[in-house]
């Protein structure tokens, strides 16, 4: 075992992609026989899906049983042999010991930005039961605040969605460059048929409201997090506070760093 | 026009039925030409619709329309002949003035519990978007704090729903006399075919989790609503806190109190 097999050839620089495969390896190793799994969604938790069953298969895992965050994450532990648990109700979420999960960003406190690919209430929900959250990233995700990179989705039910955007633009009013919009995606993409872009459905048939920021969300996280969640419209937001007990940052020189929650 | 012919025959007991509809007429009078109007749900709404749609018709009202808080309720004031907003994605929200709706319970601060019927995040997005919110209840629902008289329901997400119900009940963990359950009914009434209850399911396709409480919530009412809130499952809840700027009462003798927010 070990994580000799992930690493890139000596000789050249490693890609993204390996980078984000050494920090998945590493994360697998914190996994027990007999664990239950929250398994993330997107191509950084992907490399943890393969490293899974791999080890499953060479029977070094005995009694590793997941729990998905999307349908895609579903058939991609099925397809490597991860034995799933059965979620009709929630049921399993209870039994969470440890999830692991890309993240789209990472502050110096451990908070995330997570959901730019569209799975953030499951995510939030699976990784939030379990006492253990171990965050794989490579470094070009670590931020100095949350916002500094990118969209922080906010999941929203369709019913009244503009209306809801409107409430959202009035939290962070005044601020300079923030922005908001619905997220599309091109027509026909979620099975309809129209020339125009349709809104982006989740796995909970709501819909997805971006928040951009010029340079980061400055100010109170939690307040933040509560003044958008009392909007009567809004699901769940994009923002993992206080949630990631370790993350594993693979450098760009191929390193890699293990940090734990203070 | 006026209330007269609203009003029981002096000669018995007004039925609550009869002064729902008295405390209904007496809301509408608040219904000023070229409003629009949030519509509410349930029996009591439904006489305010019943008496819009008359004076619309004698051309009392011209240019008032309205938004429905239900499939319910838009069926209905079509059928008395309410102009309705159309509300794709939430257009037509901005543009409330007034809503008119039931209560289950009101509290001496005029905070309510809303939605044993069902349709409770339609109604808080409707509701609180406008700037003037009327509520018409008879005596009985007048409560000393709310959660003292039945469910307080709380919409949530089908998936994790099990799991969302154990963090709700962690929520008032220690009280006495507190439970919590999904909200079920007879089967085939979705339109699935089973012998068991069936999951009751909103107008957003999400499930509702019914909280109740021996003697009423005692606390921080705001505080609970964010801790409920912070749940990820949770999509909203049925305690509307100061959001209503005037409660009509009926009394059980046929006297109607008007009470406006201090």
């Amino acid at each position: 075992m070990g994580s000799a097999a992930a690493s890139p050839p000596p000789s050249r620089k490693p890609t993204q992609d390996e980078l984000k495969r050494v920090a998945a390896h590493r994360a697998v190793e914190f996994v027990e026989p007999g664990m239950t799994l929250g398994l993330g969604t997107g191509s950084t938790a992907a490399h943890a899906l393969d490293r899974l069953g791999d080890l499953l298969r060479a029977g070094a895992l005995p009694g590793v049983a997941g729990v998905p965050t999307s349908h895609k994450t579903e058939a991609h532990a099925a397809r490597v042999g991860i034995p799933l648990l059965p979620l009709g109700g929630g049921g399993g979420l209870e039994k969470i010991h440890l999830s692991i999960d890309g993240a789209d960003e990472v502050d110096p406190d451990l908070n995330l930005v997570k959901g730019r690919g569209g799975s953030l209430l499951r995510e939030k929900m699976i990784e939030g039961a379990g006492d253990r959250f171990v965050v794989i990233v490579d470094e070009s995700k670590l931020v100095p605040r949350l916002g500094c990179t990118g969209a922080v989705p906010v999941e929203v039910v369709p019913f009244g969605a503009r209306h809801t955007l409107g409430l959202i633009r009035k939290v962070f009013d005044g601020l300079t460059g923030f922005h908001a919009r619905l997220r599309t995606v091109p027509a026909g993409a979620n099975g309809e048929d129209s020339e125009s872009e349709a809104p982006f459905v989740t796995d909970n048939s709501n819909y997805i409201l971006e928040m951009f920021f010029v340079d980061g969300i400055r100010g109170d996280l939690p307040d933040i997090s509560d003044r958008l969640l009392r909007i009567t419209g809004v699901v769940e937001h994009g923002m993992f506070l206080g949630m990631a007990t370790t993350v594993i940052v693979a450098n760009k020189d191929g390193t890699v760093a293990v940090i734990n929650k203070k």
